[in-house]
């Protein structure tokens, strides 16, 4: 697990690991707005086989909004990303990419501010979900 | 322009200056692999009006491939985001996430010198490409 991540380990299958985050985002309020398959497109463009994974595009609207009221910018690091990726056939880990990690970017001023309460709030929601999968382990 | 990002401002409408970083991101070897209508997506899933502006997920997938074997948890990272913005009728923010905000997330080890040396890349590809927009102004 690299540090710009939260991540947890499901004992399941790729495929069932898959459903099972769409659910717990639609749980916790977050849309799928994008879904590249990694695995599908290295193989087209690099003609390179790589283990399944999926970058899932998550994004709650209402944070997202809040955001973008007092940082149009912050677009740029929309949606936040849950990778899904196969570890072996009965493994698979769930890696999204951290919030927190935003706060980096965040600057002193009330933008920043709206940047850390919105990373604050996207990273509780993320990890509640994350720790749902666990208990469904 | 936020800290985390590259940007440039087109004086041409909205709509031209997408097809104009499509071209240019085609250009420079990026796909893009997302795309999010940000106006769209917030009218429709809270009813509220944004200015035109869209989020394409450019990846260059050598790029993404080389960060990938020696740190699997980058595809947390990927795509690179390209936000077109409408500041009025006629002109228009281009503002990509900034691969060198990604070399703070990078370790002392293989994986951060990887890291690294793939922001830098993406980066000098990027700027670029906005410069070349730039240039078409």
């Amino acid at each position: 697990m690299a540090n710009y991540t939260i991540s947890t380990t499901m004992q399941r299958p790729y495929g069932e690991t898959v459903a099972a985050v769409r659910a717990q985002l639609d749980e916790a309020g977050f849309g799928v707005l994008t879904e590249i398959d990694l695995r599908a497109t290295l193989k087209q463009k690099l003609d390179v086989d790589a283990v399944p994974q999926v970058i899932l595009g998550a994004c709650r609207p209402q944070l997202a909004h809040r955001a973008l009221e007092v940082e149009p910018s912050i677009a740029a690091l929309l949606p936040c990303n849950v990778v899904v990726r196969a570890l072996d056939d009965t493994t698979t880990l769930v890696e999204a990419f951290d919030p927190d990690a935003m706060i980096s970017f965040a600057g002193g001023d009330a933008a920043g501010d709206a940047l850390r309460s919105v990373a604050t709030d996207a990273r509780e929601r993320l990890t509640a979900a994350l720790a749902a999968l666990e208990g469904s382990n």
